[in-house]
Order: C-alpha cells, then sequence, then structure tokens
C-alpha cells in the first residue's frame, strides 16, 4: 500500500487520538481554578482542550475527503471509546468488568450500526 | 436511589440534550444570511449554536466529575445520536426504519445496563 492511500487512515487514528486527549482535557479542566491565584494550572488543560479540539477538527477533515463519511464516523468513535477506556484503566486507575464492557461494545454496535444504516 | 447519586447522570442526559439543540442550531445556521439584510435570522441559529454549545461543556465537565470517562463519553455520544434520530424522524419529517430502531434498541440497552453496572 502506497503512503499516499495511507494518509487518511492516518489522520482519522491520529483525530481520535485527539479527542481521546480533549475528553481528557475537559476532565482535568478546574473552571474555578482559572479565577484564583492558582490559575497557572488550570491553563495547560484549557489549552489541551482548545488546541486539541482544534486539530481534532482537521484530521477529521482530512480523513472526510477519501474515507466515506460513514466508515470516517464510525471508526472514529469506535477508536475515541477504545482510546480513553485504555486511558481510564491504565492512568486514571478506574476499574473495568466484563459486564461493563459488553454494555460498552453494545453501545458502539448502536452507534456504528445507526450511522451505517442512515439512508 | 438518592438524588445526588442520579445529577451526574441527568447533566450526562443535559448534554447530550445541548449537543442535539447545538447540531440543530448549525442546521439551522445561514452563514450567509449574516451579511445579508435579512440578518436578524440568522441570530436566533448562531446563538443557539454557542449557548448550547457552552452549556453542553459544563454539563459534560460536571457528568464526568463522577462518572467514568468512558462510560460518560459513549452515552453522551450515543444519547445525542438517539435525540438527532428523534427530531429528524419528528420534525424534520425523515424517514425510519426497523434497523434504525433495533440499534436504537441496542444503545438503550447499553446505557441502561452501564448505570446499572456502574460501580
Amino acid at each position: 500500500m502506497k503512503l499516499v492511500n495511507l494518509l487518511p487512515w492516518l489522520s482519522l487514528v491520529g483525530a481520535a487520538l485527539c479527542q481521546t486527549a480533549w475528553t481528557l482535557s475537559l476532565k482535568l479542566l478546574r473552571w474555578s481554578d482559572l479565577t484564583t491565584p492558582q490559575w497557572p494550572s488550570a491553563v495547560g488543560p484549557l489549552l489541551g482542550y482548545i488546541g486539541f479540539g482544534i486539530v481534532n477538527t482537521i484530521l477529521l477533515a482530512v480523513a472526510m475527503r477519501t474515507i466515506t463519511l460513514t466508515t470516517t464516523f464510525a471508526v472514529w468513535t469506535a477508536l475515541t471509546l477504545a482510546f480513553i477506556k485504555c486511558v481510564d484503566v491504565i492512568w486514571l486507575q478506574a476499574g473495568w468488568s466484563w459486564t461493563e464492557l459488553a454494555f460498552l461494545l453494545l453501545i458502539a454496535i448502536g452507534i456504528v450500526g445507526l450511522k451505517v444504516a442512515a439512508p
């Protein structure tokens, strides 16, 4: 496979990574910190929130130009979910269970299915 | 169940409703109208776009503080998609199919399951 064919897919993976980082920034963001003397600690997440949001949109737009809209959205959502779950478990020490994973899979199938079945 | 336990989930549903209203505002928005003598007709959607976007982010941040990142993202995406589908069918007279309904049901089962299985 040529590199040029791979580019939209790499953009798609990059977009999903950005969306993961964007979600994480939102979680780490403390709006109240922005008005206190400790405000510098809130600037990192705020910049991440804005920056990852913009890069995410750009990469997604690049991917959409070549890959169909449905596929782009489905893969982007599914990848983001998977990445976020990894962050949750590895970094934020959240627990996981097979039950939870099964229900997440149901939601993922529903999201992707709904997008694919759309007329 | 105490109200305090329900609050993050209510925020999550509210965030999804805002995201739906935000998407709808974007659909109704005519950027070109903003530079014509008919610009007042474009102000409503523009205000909705900005307002719902902000409230959406705040409610999402509130939900994330209690619910795990993965669950928040999955439920938010899925609910938004379901709400938009409802708006499409009821308001914008779009068609619907049993296939779509089946996928919506999968999403619903997944969300309820996650809520029940949540630690």
